[in-house]
């Protein structure tokens, strides 16, 4: 197990997701009763019932991802459970239950806390998920907040991301780059209040962008896409959510199906909110779509013939692409009708 | 929901459990399933069939929880999975996954992190629980990490903290105090390490210590009972795991059971690799018996009856004093004779 050579590798250096690739190789206990457990949005159990039990959990670093420089302690509390709730939605799941565990340096006042649960209740109340455990430490220097979620899913209507099939169309909720584009603006307001001495009296003018900073600070995840699809018994052949943005979500997705992806640079759902932020800032706003995170929409797949069928019951999506044959790997046909691969966009 | 007074009120002002309580006043969402939240070692929620799913999380925090000078890192795997799981075995249950998040500095390598799920995996195999989930990410300053663990337990088996009746024999498993006695030598060490200039030359000599300083550094959690338990047919009244030391656990045993409860001094189980540390260190070892935390035994109680039938079967326990009216409140016969009451303890 031990490394032979004594070098200190970073984990930077083979990044996080190779290293916890290496790490699970381990000969590790398994169960039965466990149907999948790391490589999808959440880990799939067995009930003894029709239905499947999901956990997922997510932990939030202040100055990592988050800054409370400009973050409402409330709006923070709602985002970490809606990213968290986000996972078992890409399950084509229900949350039923989360642990909120938080590690909480003296700078936070009690006050403060009960401006993150406010957040954090109220996001339960939107998506039926009741708190029910967790814990509060103290930590020296950051925040440090965990949100573990557990839901159920029917055993028919799980949704992997290895399920997509060649063909299939490459479907995706609301518009995504919103949250990255918020971002920006929030950081480049914080840039000029430090430059500004930190004075106090001198209020952000947000008004103006208000639907980006809303994508940034309080994300919604997409139960409505989920309540849908049942109601109409619509099942996608995959799932994933935005969180990390489209190009490592769809590269995922299509690893997983074992497939390759063929998209349409001028079908991204962008919103205009969301260009004119990028044109301010003089941004390529297609970057911002592409590799733009934290949006807490749903990419699916769907045989055509059902996304023909669906768009009568959902107008909150649109098709991007579709799913090619693995040898054909993965490209974007650009706006001028070029052809890229995934490899030359980064 | 804002408090009216501007002043910043910490945490540690009102303590965490306290504000814990105050949070979960919040008129928030409930879910029918859930049997219980807050409140005792684990969350238990209804399943399909005869059996209940537990859930519980619980965050580490090095310079908190742990201190890396002296820990090896696959002892802290170990030990932060046997304190999760812990709650499952306090609540009669069996432990199946965890999600294991860890947020991690730039000083901890690849072969640190991988020595830690070392440790993770040993305790994963010992205690029957598979690794299903959780994240590795970035953090500025000091390693975090957050445990979650789900398993189940029987309808008819699961036992709360709030089930001890008047009469009920308060029983404890192995013995405590050895982690604090441990934990004491281990900084003592530290002490002496750091006065002569950190050199790595002077490797600190624990064999004669190797009893409390595996106390605190890998702490067992006591499945062995669970089993035994099961296997004879035998449900405490009661159960609570020894996290934060005897007289918490007995005062948070007491409160929910609606009893006071009366224990004696001479009956505490102490190790006598424990009572040599303490006469090393010219202290008091029943104070790390009553006040030392994290030997991770298990408290609970039976019916004087059940406690005859059950010493047949499991040797590892003794019987510290007895469940009483809540009006005659929290005693301890010290070894003289005297009456104290707990909060002459403190």
């Amino acid at each position: 197990m031990a490394d032979p050579s004594n070098e200190f590798q970073t984990i930077q250096s083979i990044g996080s997701k190779a290293l916890l690739k290496q790490i699970t190789n381990f000969d590790a206990y398994k169960r039965e009763e466990v149907v999948t457990s790391v490589g999808d949005d959440a880990a799939v159990v067995s009930d003894d019932g029709d239905s499947l039990t999901l956990l997922s959990s997510d932990t939030y670093v202040e100055g990592v991802d988050f800054d409370l420089t400009y973050t409402p302690f409330h709006h923070l509390g709602y985002k970490v459970v809606a990213a968290a709730i986000s996972d078992i939605y890409a399950m084509n799941g229900e949350p039923h239950g989360m642990l909120i565990n938080m590690a909480v340096p003296n700078r936070i006042s009690v006050q403060m806390i009960k401006e993150i649960y406010r957040g954090i209740y109220a996001a339960g109340e939107n998506h039926k998920t009741e708190v029910i455990g967790g814990d509060l430490k103290a930590n020296h220097s950051n925040l440090v907040i965990t949100v573990s979620v557990y839901g159920k899913a029917e055993k028919k209507r799980i949704t992997y991301r290895s399920g997509a099939n060649e063909g299939d169309a490459i479907c995706i909720s609301g518009d995504v780059g919103g949250a990255l584009a918020g971002l920006r603006i929030l950081m480049r307001e914080k840039k000029y209040w430090e430059e500004h001495g930190g004075d106090e009296q001198i209020q952000p003018e947000l008004g103006d962008y208000e639907f980006v900073v809303k994508s940034q600070l309080v994300p919604e995840a997409r139960r409505d896409l989920i309540e849908t699809l049942k109601t109409h018994d619509i099942i996608p052949t995959s799932m994933i959510d935005v969180t990390k943005g489209l190009v490592n979500e769809i590269s995922e997705l299509s690893e997983a199906s074992g497939l390759g992806a063929y998209i349409y640079q001028a079908a991204l759902p962008i919103a205009i909110e969301t260009r004119h932020v990028a044109d301010e800032m003089e941004e390529d706003v297609d970057r911002y779509a592409l590799f733009g995170g934290e949006d807490l929409e749903i990419m699916f797949t769907l045989p055509e013939k059902e996304v023909e069928e669906f768009v009568n019951h959902f107008n909150d999506f649109v098709v991007i692409g579709r799913m090619v044959p693995q040898e054909e790997g993965m490209q974007m046909q650009t706006a001028e009708g070029a052809v890229v691969s995934f490899d030359e966009l980064s």
